[in-house]
């Protein structure tokens, strides 16, 4: 008899979002990399990390794309080696806040900021749909420039509440965004319908 | 005047390697798709990580491996989740010992036993070239199979000693395997001729 085990071992991903690692989301990812809407992803994905706390999915965000930017932080993480961590993200909100609530989409732009990043932040309130997705197709088309999208898990009927991750790519065809989970412990990096996104 | 900073902001990627993120990069990266010998990338990738500590290669090899296998590891890691860390792989050599020391290849073998895997070990004295290169190319075109590589760093002319980190795929056209460096605060991922990764 197997015993039953506390705890979860992931979550199953429910339609409409696509396994990245599923035959669909295979032929997703060849056909947005022929049409050049996945250049951001080599870098992007280089650093691809999991979010180390259970509310530290903007911190995990920011610190994949601060690396994947080449941002020095000109602070030692370990040995003698500069690179960015969740923990080094120290400024704007304290730490113990954040591992507490989580960090205010507000909040994260400004940590962005003090980091050493160029940030361009957009609202849903005063943007669009077509602008929102002219600037996946400009961060998609480049590896200079990435996108953290901060949503509610419920659009997508994934359990939790709010959300930060990256961008890895658009698909023009289908009008669909690779959102790289850094809590992929329970979600895989799955393609969604950018209207959802947004 | 900028103040001379303490530390290593990364190293540069000697030839004959390839960044994975350059253009030549990107070019064998969509002819090896075409192929079908990146088929275990999708798995992998998703579970890319970086070593938490400097003799960690092989635990931090071995996570990504086990989490791309979907293996359960029957305990928890954090909050309600079960998932593989590096610390979690608590078996076969002590913890304070691999941090001291890092993991032979033995003993990194009896770890993934251990931690649920199937395992097939090659060493270069007991297997030849064209083995290795048949075993790359029947993981690569699979995804329920990963490979975890040993190296030497001098080999490809990159400071540091003895390595380990799985690889991502293979491209048959020029013979180079795609490396997926756990210590990319130091190297991205590269492509190197399987020649002398052998």
């Amino acid at each position: 008899m197997k015993m039953a085990m506390a705890g979860l071992y992931k979550r199953v991903l429910p339609s409409p979002a696509v396994d990245f690692a599923s035959s669909d989301g295979k032929q997703l990812f060849i056909k947005a990399i022929q049409n050049g809407t996945l250049e951001g992803f080599y870098r992007l994905i280089s650093y691809f990390q999991t979010q180390s706390e259970p509310a530290y999915c903007g911190l995990a965000s920011l610190s994949m794309v601060l690396n994947a930017l080449a941002i020095d932080p000109g602070r030692k993480w370990k040995g003698p080696w500069r690179w960015f961590d969740e923990s080094m993200l120290d400024c704007c909100e304290p730490l113990e806040k954040v591992k507490e609530k989580g960090i205010s989409f507000g909040k994260l732009v400004c940590l962005a900021h003090c980091a050493g990043a160029k940030v361009e932040a957009f609202r849903t309130n005063q943007s669009s749909l077509d602008d929102f997705r002219i600037f996946v197709v400009r961060c998609s088309t480049s590896d200079e420039r990435h996108i953290i999208s901060s949503y509610h898990r419920s659009i997508f009927k994934q359990t939790g509440t709010g959300h930060f991750s990256p961008l890895g790519g658009y698909h023009a065809g289908r009008d669909m965004a690779l959102i790289l989970d850094v809590a992929r412990f329970k979600y895989p990096p799955h393609w969604v319908p950018l209207k959802l996104l947004w």
